[in-house]
């Protein structure tokens, strides 16, 4: 394994390979490498000749007031993690290499991008439409690896790759949890022991709103009523949404039918975590 | 030579080259070829092995009220002409195969495209960087042909292929012009006889440009004065801007120093035409 910092270096070292009949598969995420980041390793792994995982905390998606500083950064630990998995190279640029002054170009997927945490979050999703292009432009993968977890991220690229015509693959991989329910996430670190037990909340009111579903309850009100109800009760808790909507386009849905995405966000204390489920 | 209308199909046309030390060389055109695109087709194909030239007048850079509906389209003629210089591809799709309905995602490259053309046809570039973004993952050529006569859209592609880490070259090739003076236009089809000769005015006020700069004059504010006086002497003219500008930021120059594009846009009648000239 080799940890490559510029994308000159990185583009020499690909091209090195021969990609005849062999694939480049390809892992995006900020570090801070939790079981969600290595279940989409491990599926990279699997499926591809050549894996190349980024590690860049984008500097793009975070705006002012956001974690983008106490964004927890443990190099040596991924770095281990990605060896143990069988990384071929990780991508390790910093901010001036991926966005060097003078840097003006972005892209947008603009409906997606204002639903949801692009709400709460303005020009977030610009901000890793952006970073996602500028990396697969760099790695050129052949199959890319998404989590579900970050469901709205999903979707957008998966438009963006599709607008734009990118000759790329996008696999979106489940969501793995903590024992107890809990999503992983990079951002759990930012939780004291009592917020950690509060922050159970999300992953237990979805699974309270997949029970109302699965017993009847087809009435969106009463589902997003019954969740916020269970949220509300925890205390220091800030919901940003509690939205029912279509996977592919997130646009709110009236009754729960076929394919639905409920997703929620919400501040457990000063750390904003988000949470989803698809109903089938 | 062959005519492929969908994505799908000059996918798999491509795929089926060896590519193995042979390059892709393409030109995007918006069809109603003259010698200037006929120029971009020959060094394309001196310079690569696979030639591919798209013909497709993009909705999503026209403004509303805009020429789109009466911009020539002379699909045959181009065929032939390509023919002539060689060509392997024409990728000639419709509107629909290139933004199908729900798309979304548009490009810009923000601060170039706010410049002297940009100010007067809003959402222009954002148009044009959208689908040469799209050309590119579609093609994935090596190396792309453009003219200097559309030198915004030159420098706002150049930046959005060093922003976004696109795997393509970008050849910019000089601007071709009739016997008198003229740049070579698509656009140049809609002047009557009349407005033609003038329509000299643009060349002509730049070469009394250069000529000035030759003479030892530096003042932008002279020059473009000078310029000014000359145009405005023809009737029913009007100048959208003349500018003296730094050819890759397109930023006002105080002086003439260095390589300075001066640009001009101008409307003969209805037709607006764009011109520039480098002084070195």
């Amino acid at each position: 394994m080799v940890i490559i910092r510029t994308i000159k270096r990185l583009r020499q070292v690909l091209s090195g390979y021969n990609r005849k009949g062999r694939t480049i598969g390809f892992v995006p995420t900020m570090g801070a490498l939790h079981y969600g980041h290595l279940s989409l390793i491990k599926a990279c792994r699997r499926e591809n000749k050549i894996v190349v995982v980024s590690i860049f905390v984008n500097p793009t998606q975070f705006g002012p007031g956001e974690d983008l500083k106490k964004y927890p950064r443990t190099l040596k630990q991924d770095a281990a993690l990605c060896k143990k998995e069988g990384v071929d190279i990780i991508f390790y640029p910093d901010a001036k290499e991926m966005f060097p002054s003078g840097y003006e170009t972005f892209v947008t997927v603009e409906g997606l991008s204002r639903e949801l945490c692009g709400l709460f979050r303005p020009g977030h999703f610009r901000g890793v439409a952006t970073v996602v292009a500028k990396l697969f432009n760099i790695v050129q993968p052949d199959i890319a690896y998404f989590g579900q977890k970050d469901a709205q991220q999903a979707a957008i690229v998966r438009r963006m790759v599709r607008d734009l015509n990118m000759p790329v693959k996008i696999k979106v991989m489940p969501t793995v949890r903590e024992i107890d329910g809990l999503a992983m996430s990079s951002r759990n670190a930012y939780l004291n022991p009592l917020e950690r037990k509060d922050a159970l909340v999300l992953s237990r009111s979805l699974a309270l709103a997949k029970r109302l579903v699965h017993d009847g309850v087809k009435d969106i009100a009463e589902i997003t009523g019954k969740i916020r109800e269970m949220i509300l009760r925890v205390p220091k808790v800030k919901i940003d949404y509690i939205a029912v909507v279509d996977q592919e386009h997130l646009m709110p849905l009236k009754k729960i039918s076929g394919k639905s995405l409920i997703a929620l966000a919400v501040w457990i204390g000063k750390t904003r975590l988000i949470d989803n489920i698809i109903i089938k």
